[in-house]
C-alpha cells in the first residue's frame, strides 16, 4: 500500500509538531460508550455541529459528569449469531431503545435467507487416518472458552459457513494463501496438480471465499484454512487473555461464498420475502461445491509437520516450526496416512431481522441519509461488529436527544441495524433490493458502522470521492476535539487528501449501496499501523476471543478511539442530513476518476504489443473523464450562485451517484488476460469494459449539467 | 379483441344520438397541416388549454383564414430511409424550423447503429428453377412506381432488413401466418417437418420477425412472406391510385429482427456512440440466420399455384385463386421444380440522427415531458411516419408560437424526431440508453407520435393506466371541438374507460420508455373499424404506395382526422407539462393492475391440476395489488390536501413509473408451458415470474407512501 507508506513517513517527520500539539491539548475528556460498557452521557449529543458556522462542536465534554448506569456491557454478553433467538432478542431491545431515544419510527424488517450452521449432532472436524482407516489425529471441536464465559451456551464452533457436506479423503497439498498466483505457481512452476487432493492454505491476503473458489477451479476435493502466526500474531504481544494475539486454539469462522454482491444466494436481485421465488440449492449463487473447514495453528502443526514433497519458496513459509513442504501427502514415513475432512454443515432458509429507525426530515423528507451497521456476530462480537454497533446506537441516542429539544434534521436519517452480515452481507443487501427503486431516487449517502476498531494506531476513512472533502473536514475537527492518542490527523492538515483517505473497497454492508446502487458511501474506523503490523485484519478476528474485555483491556481502555470513530461517523451523518447544500464535492469526484483511470491504464500498459495488436485504447475513458471534469467545474460554479439564505434550497443531488463503481470491471478483465486461453477474446472484454466505464462517466456528467 | 367489439356494439346502439349531434355541430372548421401539405395556421397554436379552468380550447378555428404557404408537401416528396443522405437533410431542416419556431435548443444527436440495405449491384429475388437450374420464374425486382414519382431515385425495393445472405434452394412449405400455433399444427397434426425446406407464410396477425424466428426454430432454411388480399385488401375498395388497397405488385418492407427492445443489435444496453464497444455480427442481438424476403400477391400466386401436398384447413386459406396446398414442394407435374431465394442484403454500421428539441420548464425544469415520433420512412412515408411527424412538427410550432407570446410551460418539454425506427426502434432506444439515468429520475411521461392514421373510423388511444383519466378528458373535449367525422367519442362519454382506451402494446418508439424505463406513456391515432375491417394494419403499409396523395385523397381529405390526433397528442403534452399537479391517476393505475392480474390468473386456471401439483398461486400478486390499491387511495387523499394555490407545488412524481411492465413475463412463462419438455421447470418459471411481478407492484406502492 504505497500511499499508506508515504503517509507514515510524513508522519514521522512531523512527530515533533505532534508532540507540541499533544502538550497543548493536555486535558483529555474521557468518553464512555454506554452501549457496551453501560455508561453513557445521558440524553446528550456527544458530537454536534454549530448551526451558524457549520463546524463541529463537542457537547459531550461538558456533560461528562452526567453519567448514567445502563445494563452492563449489554449486547456482547451472549452469542448472537444471525438467525438465532438471541439475535432477535437484541433486535427487539434495540428497537425498544431507539423508540425511547425518540426516533420517529422503528421497525423490525424480516427476510428469509439461506444461512448455514454446523450440525449439532455430528460435529465437523479433520482427521489423519492410518491405512486401516483409524483416526490417528483429530482437530479440536471447539476453541478453549475464554475466562468469564464458561457458562455461556450456544457458542458456535469454528466452521466455514455454506461449506458443502462431505467426507473427502486424500493427500494434502499446501498452497500458501490460496491466491490465483499461488495456484499458478503450484501448477506451472512446481508442476503439481491438485485434482482429487485436499488443499491446505493459510488465511490472509484475500477473502476466504476466493481461496475456496480457486481450490475448486484447480480441482481440489476439499480445502482447509488455518491461521498462521505469521499472519495473525503481532510481535511482542501475548495471546488472549494476556494480550490481543490469537491463541493457538483459536480459529477464524467465516462464510466461504462467492456472491459478488448477490445477497441471499437463493433470491438474487430480489428481496427474500415470503412471496419471493427461491432457487433450489443447486442453483444458489456462490455456494461452494466442496467441503471447507477452518482450524487454528495448534491443529495446523499436526497436519503440516509430516508433509512431504518439495521445499516451498521462501514467501510460502509461515511462522510455525514446520517445513511448509508442498506435498502432495506426507513424507515416506507417513506415506500411508491420509487426511479426511468430516463436514456436516447444513444450509437452511432462516428468518433474519434488520432494525430500521427513521427520523423524518423537516424540509427534504424524501432525501435519505443512511447510517447502517450489522448486529449479528459469530460469537460475542466484542470487536466485530459491536464496537461499531455501539457507535450506531449512540448516534441514534444523540439524535433522539436533540429531537426532544426541538431539533429536526433537514433530510431524513435512517438508522439500520443489519442482520446476517457475516453470512454474505445478507440483511443490508436484501433491504437494498427491497428498496432499490426508492433508494436510487432518494438516497443521498450511506455511512457504514461495522467494527469501529481494527487497531490502535490512527483513524482510517475509506469513502467515495465526493465525500473526500467532508471526511477531511470532519476528521480534522475530530482530531482537534477528541484528543485521540496519537493525534496523527492534526499533522496531516496540510498533506494531500489522498494520503489520508482511501478508496472504498468491499467486505461490509456498504457494498450494495455503493457498488450496486452507486450511492455515495463511506466508512471510518480506528486502524493499525500498516507498516509495522503486517498481520491480516486483527489477530482474534472471528474467534471466540472477540470479547468486550479485549476492547476494554487492550484496544481502547479509555474508549477514546471508539469516541473518535463515533464523532467521524456521526459527523458525516449530521452534515449530510442537515447542511443546506449537500456537502458533496464534485471536483474531488472528477479528480479521483482521473487518477483511477490513469492507474488502470498503467496496468494495461504492461502489455504494449497486445494493446497495439488488439487496438486497445483508453482514450475514450480519458475523454469521458475530461468531459466529467468540465461538467463538475461548471456545476461547482453554479452552486456558488445559489441563494443559500432562502428558506428552502433544493440542492442538486444527482451527483451522489458514483460512476467509479464501473471501473473495477476493467481491472477484472485485465486480470483475466493472464488466464485466458483466447487472448483476443480477453482483450475484447477489456475493450468492452473500457467502453462501459466511459459510458458511466458520461452518464454521470449529464446529471451535473443544467436540467434543460 | 373483445373490448373493441363491445365498444363497437354500443356505438351502433347510440348511432341516432350520434346523428343528432352531427346535426348540431354542422359547421366544420377545416384544418390543414402545413407540415405535409404546405399550408399552416401560421404562428398560432391550434390547440391550447385555458389556464383558468384547465380545459382545452380551440384557438385554431378563429385563425383559419391566416393561411401561409410553405414548401409544398415537404418531407414526403423524397424517399428518406434511415441512414441515407436525404433523411439527414430532413433532420437538418427540422432542426432549422424548430429553432425558427422558437424552441430553446435543438440539436442533432447521432448514433452509429447496424442497418441493413439491399446490395445495389446484386438484386434480391426468388426464382422457380427447373431441373437444369434454369430460372423459369423470377419475382419482380421492384414495385410499379406510383404516378407522379416516376423520376424519383433511391426508392429501395421491397426487402427484409437484416435478412441473412444466401441462396437456399428447396421445396416450399406453406405455413399460414407462421405463428407458433401454425407450426405446431403443421408438425403435430399434419406431420410435416420443414427442416431444410423454404417456408412461405402470409403477412399478418403477428410481427414478421416472429414468423422468421418460428421458421428458424422449425429448421427452415429460408422464409418468404407475402401480402394476401385476405389480409391486405378492404372490400369494395380499389387498389391504389384509384383507392387505398394494396396493388398486386406492392409488397411490405420491414425488419425481421428479434430484438426484444435491445435497440442497436451490436450495442445492447449501451448507446451506439463512437466510443462504444460493438459485438461482432455473429454476436449481434436478434439477427436471423436464414434468408428472408417479402413479395406481393401477384408474385405469390406463381409460387403457390402449383404447390402439392395436402389440402389446408379452412382457416389457412387466403383470398387468392389458388388451393393453398401445404406442400412440401410442387404437384407431380412440377415435381422437379425447386424454389431458390437469392438474397444479398448487407448489414452495415451506419450513422443515424435524432433531432432533439427542448423547451425549458419555468418551474420544474428537471421534469421532462417527451413527445417523440420517428422521421425515417421505408420510402415516402406518406402515412408511416409522416402523418405522425406532421403532428409532432405542428405541436412544436404551436408551442414555439406561445413561447414568443411570453408563455413557458411549468415543466420541460422535449420534442424528438427519431431515426431508424423501421430498423428496430433504434434511434429512440439508443437515446433512451444514452439518457437512462436522467430519464429514470426526471421523465414524467412519454407520448408517441408515429403514424397519426391507420384508418378512417375513430380515435384510438393506448396508454398506461395512470394516463387513462387524462386521455379520456382530452378525447372528450377534442371530439366536441374538432368535429371529427364520426363523433364516436361523444356518445361514449358515459361508457367505461376500458372500452375506449386500450393497453399499450409494442411496435413503436415508446417501447424503451414504457417497457424498459417504466415511464408513463401513451399513443393516439385514427383507426379503422376493427369489426368490419379485418385486414392487418392498413393495406399499403410499408409499400411505395404510402404517398402523400393516399392521405389527401382517401384517408383524410379534410385533414380533420390528423387534426383530432394532433389535438389529443398535443393536449396530453400540454396538460402533462403545465398542470400544477401531474395529471396522473393512481386509482386507475391500481384498478388496471387488478384487472390485469385477474386476467393472467384466469389464463393459468386452464391448468388446474398442474397449478395444484406445482403449488402455483397468484395470491402473492393479488395481495401486492391490494397493497398498491390501498397506497393509491391514501396517496390520492393526500393529494387533495395539497395547497395548489402556492407558487411552486412539487407534486410527487414517482407514480409515473408503471409496474405493469413486469406482468407480460407471466404470460410468456404460461405460454411456454405448452412447448416445454420439462413441465416442472416451466411451472417454476411461472412461479418466478409471479414473484417478480408481485415485487414490482410492492416497489411501486412504496413510491406512493409518504417519504418518511
Amino acid at each position: 500500500d504505497i500511499s499508506g507508506t508515504q503517509s507514515f513517513n510524513k508522519m514521522r517527520k512531523e512527530s515533533r509538531l505532534s508532540h507540541w500539539i499533544c502538550w497543548i491539548v493536555a486535558v483529555t475528556a474521557l468518553f464512555f460508550l454506554g452501549f457496551i460498557i453501560g455508561k453513557a452521557p445521558h440524553g446528550e449529543l456527544f458530537l454536534n455541529y454549530d448551526d451558524k458556522n457549520g463546524k463541529l462542536v463537542d457537547r459531550g465534554k461538558s456533560q461528562n459528569r452526567k453519567l448514567n448506569c445502563c445494563p452492563n456491557r449489554k449486547f456482547t454478553r451472549l452469542p448472537h449469531l444471525a438467525g438465532t433467538e438471541q439475535n432477535l432478542k437484541y433486535a427487539e431491545q434495540i428497537k425498544k431503545e431507539w423508540l425511547e431515544f425518540g426516533l420517529d419510527s422503528v421497525s423490525l424488517v424480516p427476510y428469509d435467507v439461506l444461512l448455514s450452521y454446523p450440525n449439532k449432532s455430528q460435529p465437523n472436524y479433520i482427521s489423519i487416518c492410518d491405512d486401516l482407516g483409524n483416526e490417528v489425529f483429530n482437530t479440536s471441536l471447539a476453541e478453549p472458552i475464554p475466562q468469564g464465559y464458561e457458562d455461556v451456551s450456544n457458542i458456535v464452533p469454528p466452521y466455514s459457513a455454506f461449506s458443502a457436506k462431505g467426507q473427502p479423503q486424500g493427500d494434502l497439498v499446501y498452497v500458501n494463501y490460496g491466491r490465483t498466483e499461488d495456484f499458478f505457481q503450484l501448477e506451472r512452476e512446481m508442476g503439481i496438480n491438485v485434482t482429487g487432493k485436499i488443499v491446505i492454505v493459510r488465511y490472509g491476503k484475500i477473502f476466504r471465499g476466493n481461496k475456496v473458489k480457486n481450490a475448486m477451479l484447480a480441482g481440489a476435493k476439499g480445502i482447509i484454512m488455518f491461521s498462521d502466526p505469521a499472519d495473525y500474531w503481532a510481535a511482542d504481544v501475548e495471546p488472549y487473555p494476556d494480550g490481543w494475539n490469537l491463541p493457538g486454539g483459536g480459529a477464524q469462522r467465516g462464510n466461504v461464498l462467492n456472491l459478488n454482491g448477490a445477497g441471499d444466494p437463493l433470491t438474487p436481485g430480489y428481496p427474500a420475502k415470503e412471496y419471493t421465488y427461491r432457487f433450489s440449492l443447486d442453483e444458489g449463487v456462490g455456494l461452494p461445491k466442496i467441503p471447507v473447514h477452518p482450524i487454528g495453528f495448534h491443529d495446523a502443526i499436526h497436519l503440516l509437520k509430516n508433509m512431504g514433497g518439495r521445499i516451498p519458496p521462501n514467501n510460502w513459509k509461515g511462522a510455525l516450526n514446520v517445513s511448509y513442504r508442498i506435498g502432495p501427502g506426507f513424507t515416506d514415513d507417513f506415506k500411508s496416512q491420509k487426511v479426511r475432512m468430516n463436514i456436516h454443515t447444513n444450509n437452511q432458509v432462516t428468518r433474519i431481522y434488520n432494525v430500521i429507525g427513521k427520523i423524518r426530515g423537516a424540509l427534504e423528507p424524501d432525501r435519505y441519509v443512511i447510517l447502517g451497521g450489522h448486529r449479528d456476530a459469530w460469537v460475542f462480537g466484542g470487536i466485530d461488529p459491536m464496537s461499531g454497533a455501539a457507535v450506531l446506537h449512540e448516534t441514534a441516542r444523540s439524535a433522539g436527544s436533540l429531537l426532544k429539544k426541538g431539533w429536526r434534521p433537514r433530510r431524513t436519517i435512517i438508522f439500520a441495524s443489519w442482520d446476517a452480515e457475516e453470512f454474505g452481507l445478507l440483511g443490508s443487501t436484501e433491504w437494498a433490493e427491497d428498496n432499490a427503486r426508492l433508494l436510487q431516487e432518494r438516497a443521498v449517502a450511506y455511512i457504514n458502522a461495522d467494527s469501529a476498531i481494527e487497531g490502535m494506531y490512527t483513524l482510517r476513512v475509506d469513502c467515495t470521492p465526493s465525500l473526500h472533502t467532508l471526511a477531511y473536514d470532519i476528521t480534522k475537527q475530530v482530531s482537534l476535539l477528541a484528543h485521540t492518542t496519537h493525534l496523527k490527523l492534526i499533522i496531516h492538515i496540510n498533506l494531500k487528501l489522498s494520503s489520508l483517505i482511501s478508496k472504498l473497497g468491499s467486505g461490509s454492508d456498504f457494498e450494495a449501496y455503493f457498488i450496486r446502487l452507486g450511492i455515495a458511501a463511506g466508512r471510518a474506523r480506528y486502524t493499525k499501523n500498516r507498516v509495522r503490523n503486517r498481520y491480516s485484519s486483527y489477530p482474534v478476528y472471528h474467534s471466540v476471543y472477540e470479547t468486550f474485555e479485549i476492547v476494554e483491556r487492550f484496544y481502547d481502555p479509555s474508549f477514546r478511539r471508539l469516541r473518535a470513530v463515533a464523532q467521524v461517523r456521526g459527523g458525516l451523518i449530521f452534515m449530510l442530513a442537515d447542511s443546506k447544500l449537500l456537502p458533496l464535492d464534485v471536483n474531488e469526484y472528477a479528480d479521483s476518476l482521473g487518477k483511477y483511470a490513469q492507474s488502470i491504464a498503467e496496468v494495461a500498459q504492461k502489455h504494449p504489443e497486445q494493446m497495439e495488436l488488439y487496438k486497445v485504447s483508453f482514450d475514450s475513458l480519458f475523454s469521458a473523464v475530461q468531459n466529467f471534469s468540465a461538467a463538475a467545474r461548471d456545476f461547482y460554479a453554479r452552486l456558488q450562485t445559489l441563494h443559500t439564505e432562502e428558506h428552502v434550497i433544493f440542492a442538486p443531488s444527482s451527483h451522489n451517484k458514483y460512476a467509479g463503481e464501473s471501473f473495477p470491471g476493467i481491472y477484472d478483465a485485465l486480470f483475466d488476460i493472464e488466464n485466458s486461453a483466447d487472448p483476443e477474446k480477453a482483450w475484447q472484454e477489456v475493450k468492452r469494459q473500457i467502453s462501459i466505464a466511459a459510458f458511466m462517466v458520461h452518464a454521470a456528467a449529464m446529471t451535473l449539467t443544467p436540467p434543460a
